[in-house]
This record gives C-alpha cells, sequence and structure tokens, in this order.
C-alpha cells in the first residue's frame, strides 16, 4: 500500500517532473496552509509532534477517523465515507466474525510456535489448501513486508543467486532488503547493483497482443544484463496484479512466458499476492492462478487477518530445507493462535458469504459503469483490472494518452467531497486504484460510477 | 527470543564443540525417537507436515498448548505450567485489560496511519513520555525485527556508514538486515563485511571492576578496524541487558564510556530493548535508562502489546528527519489503532499493578533464593540480572566455571516435569534464562527456587 500515488510512486515517466508537487500527490503536507477546523488543527499538531516527518497522511485536510463497518468508515464529525481504498480490511471493516475470532484466541492464548497449537495447525492446514501442488509448507510471518524479505532469502538459499528482477514501479515492502527490490521507493535513483528493472506489462500505452512474450523479453534482456556484471540471478518477483505499475491483470495467462523463462535460466519465481490475494480478483483466490502459473514462492500479507498484523511464505518444502539448512530463522509473533483465529475467521468469511463470487459479479458490473460514463468523459482512457481490483486510467488526451496525475488528483479530492476515500498508483500517478472490501454491492457501485461522473463534470480546465 | 538457547545460540565458547546436538540443544529434533502419545504424534506430524523443517518446537516431547492465564500455561492434557520463560505476555497472559481493549477497539476500528485517530496519538505521546530528552518521536512497526530493520537505516542515513557493532551472542531480529548483525544466526561464521563482533561485557568469567572501560575498548578495536577497511562506523547496536548473551545487567552504568566512545568517533549508539524494555528490569522503565545513557535510536518489540504484534523506534526529530528526507517509509500494520489500545492497555497495566516495583521485589527475591540454593549445589557458577530478568549461569565446576550445557538441558527438562517452562541462552547455551510475566509473586519464585533446587539433587553425574 505504501507506494500508492497518494505517497508518490512516480517511477520514469517521461512527461512527468519528479518534483516534490507530484511525489506528495495527495499527501497532507505540514508546510501548506493550516486548517481553518481548530479541532483538527489540534489533532494534526498533536500527530506531528509524536510522529514529526514520519507521518505520512491522506488530504491536505486529513480526516479524523473514529470507527468503520464494512464499506463504510466514519470520521470524527458523524461524516461516513464509502471506503474503495482500503485493501486490508477485505472482508469489511470490522467484521464480526473476525472481531469474534481475535477476542476470544486473545481471551485463551497468544503465544509463539515453539508450542503445539490446533488453532495455527488448522489455519496452515486450511490456507495450504487454497495452493496448487507442490507448494504445500508455509512461514507465517506479521506482515508482507517480512514475507517478502524471508522470500528473497529462500530464493536466494534456493538459486545460489542474488540478482532479482522486477517491474520499474513495483512496491514489496519497507525492510532494507525489500525496499531495495521497491523501484517506488527509490523513484529517479539508480537500482541497486543486484536488481534490475522491466517494463510493467503495460497494456495501455504500449497496446498489442504481444504483452506475454514483450514480457518475457525484457526479462531475457535483464537476466542477460545481471549475467554480464557477474550476478547470479535469483529470481522473478512480481505483484501478479501490478498494483503499483497501474494494475494491469489481462489477458490472463500473460505471465506465463516471463515465468517460464526465469525458470529456463535457473531463477525462481516469486509471486507477491500481498495485493491480489485471498480472492480480491474474484476470479481465482489467488492472482497468479489466473495466469496459468505455479510459484516457486508465494508471499502473503494485508487482508490475510483484515487488518491483524500477519503475513506468510508459502512454497515447495525443498526450498524451505534449503534455507533451513543454512539459517536459523524464527519469527515471534509469526503464527501467533490470534493470528491464526484472525485468518480462519477471514477464510470462512470469504467462502460463506461467497465473497470471490461477489468480487467477480460487482467488479464487472463496476468496470461497466465506469466505461459507461467514460463515453461522455474524455479523461477517462482505460478501465482495467479483475474482480474487486479496477485500475481507472486518467488521461489528458485519449489520442496522445498523456497521463493526468493532476485530474487524479482532483478526483481523489473531489471523490472525497462525496464521501468517497479512493487512490491512485501507476508510474505518473493516474491511475485511480478501486479496491474496496469484497463484501462491496451494486449500490456502491452505482454510487462510485455517480460520484466519478459528478466530479469529472467539474474538472477545472 | 530466536537465539534463545533452545534455538541454540552457540557462538565462540571455547571449550563447546558446535555441533548439531548443541545447536539445537532442547529443541524438538524430528529424526529422533517418535513419542509414545498417538495424540502428541498426531500433531507432531500435523505441524511437520505443514511447517517442515521450518518449524522449531520445544523439548522431545513438544507440548500442546491450549489456554494460558497470568503466569500459568496449560496444555491439552489439562497439565498446567508456571512461565518462566515466554517474556512477551509481559502483563500476564490473556490479561482482561488487554484483550477487552483489542476487542472493544477492533470492533470499532483497525486502519493504517494516514487518517487521524486519537488512539494512536494518545499512545504515542504516553509511550514517548517514557523516554528522556531529546527522544520525542516515533515509527511504529508490527516487530522488534522491523523495528531494527529500521532503525539500521536511519543510523545510515544520520551517518553516513554502515559499519555496525555488535556483541558475539547477540541476536536483533529476523530480516535480512538484521540477520546480518545478529551473530547468534550464523554461528561460527565470518562476520558479514560491514559488521564487527566485540566479546559482550561478560563479568562471571572475566571479573573485574573495569567492565565499563574494557568493553569501551573493544568498541575502539572495532571501529579502528571497521575503518582499516574503508567501512565508515554508523554505530554500536546492544540489547540493553545482553540477554542472548547471557543476561549482564552489572554494575549498572557500565555501557557509558561504550555511548561514549561511540559518538566521539561519529556513530549513533542504537539500544534493542526489545527484551529488557518496559519496566522488566524492575529499577528503571527501559534497560538503556539503569545505565545513565540516552541512546540516539531506541528499538522495542515483543511486551509492547502483550502479544498484540507490535514494535516501534523512538529517536530525535532529526534522524527521522534526516531518514525520510531521502526514503518514503510507510508501515500498513504499524501504528494501527488496535495495536495503540492494545500498547495503551499494557501501559496503563504497568501503573495501576505497579509491575515495575513488582519486578524489582519479586526479582530481588528470586535471586536470593537461588543463590541461597546456590549454597549446596557446585553447578550454580552465577545468578545476576535486574527485576525479572534473572540469569543463573550453570557450570561444571566453580573454580574453572566450565560450562556446562548439558546441566542446562538437563535442567530445563526437569523443571519441565516439575511444570515449569525455561529456556536458556549464552554463548555457550549454559545460562538458564528467567523472565516471567511481571505479575510474578514470592510465591512463584518459592516454586522455582524449590524446583531448581529438585532437579539439581537428580544430576546424572
Amino acid at each position: 500500500m505504501c507506494c500508492d500515488a497518494q505517497l508518490g510512486e512516480i517511477s520514469k515517466g517521461e512527461n512527468v517532473a519528479r518534483d516534490k508537487e507530484i511525489l506528495a500527490l495527495n499527501a497532507f503536507d505540514p508546510n501548506a496552509a493550516g486548517s481553518a477546523d481548530p479541532e483538527l488543527r489540534a489533532a494534526l499538531q498533536r500527530r506531528m509532534r509524536s510522529f514529526g516527518s514520519g507521518s505520512v497522511l491522506f488530504y491536505q485536510e486529513p480526516i479524523r477517523m473514529v470507527r468503520a463497518e464494512g464499506v463504510w468508515m466514519h470520521d470524527a464529525d458523524g461524516r461516513r465515507y464509502l471506503d474503495v481504498y482500503n485493501n486490508v480490511p477485505s472482508v469489511g471493516h470490522s467484521h464480526p466474525a473476525v472481531v469474534a475470532a481475535i477476542s476470544r484466541q486473545a481471551g485463551q492464548l497468544n503465544t509463539h510456535t515453539r508450542y503445539l497449537n490446533d488453532v495455527v495447525d488448522e489455519y496452515a492446514e486450511r490456507l495450504l489448501a487454497t495452493f496448487p501442488d507442490p507448494i504445500s509448507q508455509l512461514v507465517l510471518t506479521c506482515t508482507g513486508s517480512e514475507a517478502n524479505d524471508l522470500a528473497l532469502r529462500i530464493a536466494n538459499a534456493a538459486t545460489g543467486g542474488r540478482g532479482i528482477i522486477v517491474t520499474e514501479s513495483a512496491y514489496h515492502g519497507n525492510t532494507a532488503a525489500v525496499s531495495d527490490v521497491s523501484p517506488s521507493s527509490w523513484p529517479g535513483r539508480e537500482p541497486p547493483a543486484h536488481v534490475r528493472v522491466v517494463p510493467a506489462p503495460e497494456t495501455f500505452r504500449t497496446p498489442g497482443d504481444d504483452i506475454g512474450a514483450r514480457f518475457a523479453q525484457s526479462i531475457e534482456a535483464a537476466i542477460a544484463d545481471l549475467q554480464r556484471d557477474g550476478i547470479p540471478f535469483a529470481g522473478l518477483l512480481v505483484d501478479t496484479i501490478f498494483s503499483s505499475d497501474g494494475v494491469y491483470a489481462d489477458p490472463a495467462g500473460f505471465l506465463a512466458p516471463a515465468v517460464e523463462l526465469a525458470h529456463a535460466q535457473g531463477g525462481v519465481f516469486i509471486a507477491d499476492e500481498v495485493q491480489p490475494g485471498f480472492g480480491r480478483t474474484g476470479s481465482a483466490f489467488w492472482g497468479f492462478a489466473r495466469h496459468g502459473v505455479v510459484p516457486d514462492i508465494v508471499t502473503m500479507g494485508k487482508p490475510m487477518g483484515n487488518g491483524f498484523p500477519m503475513g506468510g511464505v508459502a512454497t515447495r518444502p525443498e526450498l524451505i530445507d534449503r534455507f533451513t539448512a543454512g539459517t536459523k530463522y524464527f519469527n515471534t509473533f509469526g503464527g501467533n493462535p490470534v493470528a491464526a483465529a484472525a485468518g480462519l475467521a477471514v477464510l470462512d468469511v470469504i467462502r460463506d458469504e461467497g465473497l470471490m463470487d461477489n468480487a467477480s459479479r460487482v467488479g464487472g458490473y463496476l468496470m461497466d459503469g465506469l466505461r459507461e460514463i467514460g463515453n461522455r468523459h474524455i479523461q477517462i482512457g482505460d478501465v482495467r483490472g479483475s474482480g474487486l481490483f479496477v485500475g481507472l486510467e486518467l488521461v489528458r488526451d485519449r489520442e496522445t494518452k498523456a497521463p493526468a496525475p493532476e485530474i487524479a488528483t482532483h478526483v481523489i479530492n473531489g471523490l472525497r467531497e462525496h464521501g468517497i476515500l479512493i487512490g491512485a498508483a501507476g508510474p505518473f500517478g493516474s491511475t485511480l486504484k478501486i479496491r474496496p472490501p469484497l463484501c462491496f454491492t451494486r449500490e456502491h457501485a452505482d454510487i462510485v460510477v455517480s460520484a466519478c461522473d459528478e466530479v469529472l463534470k467539474t474538472l477545472p480546465i
């Protein structure tokens, strides 16, 4: 989530100056004019006093959030917001089944995995059952960042290589090692020596039906470049819906040639499912499954516990064996029974409430609605995605497809006025990223489409 | 917690072979004889199937834990154990105030820090009030590992250096970058190029009243060695009670010359408070405070949320500014309101139940009791520590002070038979590490002392 355009994930856009203004797209700027609301001013001062420049807030008038349920969040003034931004509370904010599971287990036992505990083992079995063979073992962590950090170490142990290939606006997490493979964390800078950056499998500005071959070619070139520099190739790491690159889901299957190539060159394929995983794409539980590929390593995070901090790595037993043969790894909070109980409740709710199917149906309905208003708003350059992970591309001009981050900012702030929370992504910050809780309905989709329609009518052009 | 001798944190002991046996001191070995208990056997098979060689379990007959409250944990057979091992549930297992806070807040709002929320800001203020000037700002993470990973990056931004000095059996966490500065994660191997390892400020085998000067001298030599290799010094990173090195607390103040030296050489001092913090040492809320020093960066974890996954970095505003000037950092789950509510409850309980004072009193009483039985058990080489962080050093011979990891293993397993959970630490795995929940009473201490007495009578020598 870190590399949202709200934080600024500008990478190599030719037409976009990488100045502070754009990097901070829609982030609160403490140096800008203060708020007129004395309570908000006091809350902001309090936040800045304790967190200083490490504080990252949305909107120039940040929201004081107090409660949330389902798809709705409520601020301190009693105003409610339709949440199409936050993909962590994936089964719905404050879902009673998840809250009950956390409360029950926290009152019973919260300890580490050095003791046996049925809740943890049941969760592991239920989670592993969602993966294709031969992915059959798990390491539980506390965050997606820890999962990707561990995945890099497993890849290194498996291949002996360190060279990692990622896409140009990718974000994979916040540890030192994972920041190295997150180009959106170092916009405009050269990659670390062991990292190669390839263009995202972008189908909007570079159309054509050869996206799979094109993506594989760029990876082949990157591997060759690593080899020229004497850096053995370890693997290809991608978010399987390319969220931070601007949401690229189709055509399903385009990842296959890249994965095949990575394997042929002795590397592993790491599928970062922190964003697309747990049914969000509607047509499959995992983003990689849409592409008909089987990763060597899968990493998970955000929606796993619906907000309870948990992450994980699933892989083949022999990869875990190779890693543990050389390294001791233990995660104190990882796999604690409370996390496992939260995770089990999430799996139950996804199944019992039919959320994958809902994501598929409502996501399709939402995309249809957005395409329909695209007929009268030339700024809508593209509507794409899968399930309830939708990218709405804003352009200055449909012919040139020039990215319009300033229109994205206008829409983000305009939707906020309409009581809708949304963010942007992509190398230019011009892709609105729609990823609401999976209990989103057609009525909620109508609200979003209609508000987008209204806001786009008010463009100050 | 990872480098407990139960996992094996053998480092450079001259007399101890670093073979698999000792490295796995008291860990479950799946290749050893199976259990006679069919239910346990089934539970073990289930665990190994999902977690494989990544699974780390205590005891050759691992415990199937089902519930816990206060200082007691209960297994599936209805047996209870006095917990003197687990320092995460620091205010007591399943503490009702913490459980209530988690339940209440999870049902209300669980989101990230890009919105304002009073619970998070109240927690930050309460936590920061425990630090001396000029430590006044905070970054919240999900684990102590994430905190130490971030601290290394802040130290690098502050100094321009990468060279880190740590003690020889130190453990600071599990990310790639933090494993590099955790010698107990790579026993017997050479340190990474940017890491220098110094002897712990060990007062048992190397007595003398000059421990502060001695420790500073070894750091001076390490800095010089970094300089010779052209690696600019970034900082000194220590656990302020040297838990994994075998628990070295006294004399209070011995850290001061080392910190002064690190500063004089342009480095920062990072106090890892993941284990000693939050009142455990009795005489101060933070381990560094016992030494009269003010760190540049403080890292926190384990007991912070009494089991709710949370960690943090506290430092001076200018260090956060230097870091954020060059790097974007955001932690999705870090500082979520549920973590903040848990953290607030922990601070409340420590204050309202007088747990620091209790740690001081009961810790002193426990050490007196252990020293008393030391009069009749020559295997007790030393009893040391502060508050409820106690090290019990087991030796073969008081004259030679030869470390006795085999006796430690015997006692760990013997105490388990007496219904007491305990682990070991130190370079030889010969230091029993006693760190119960802080609501530990004299009656509980009596149980431990009496059981140690009994078990030491049964040594198979």
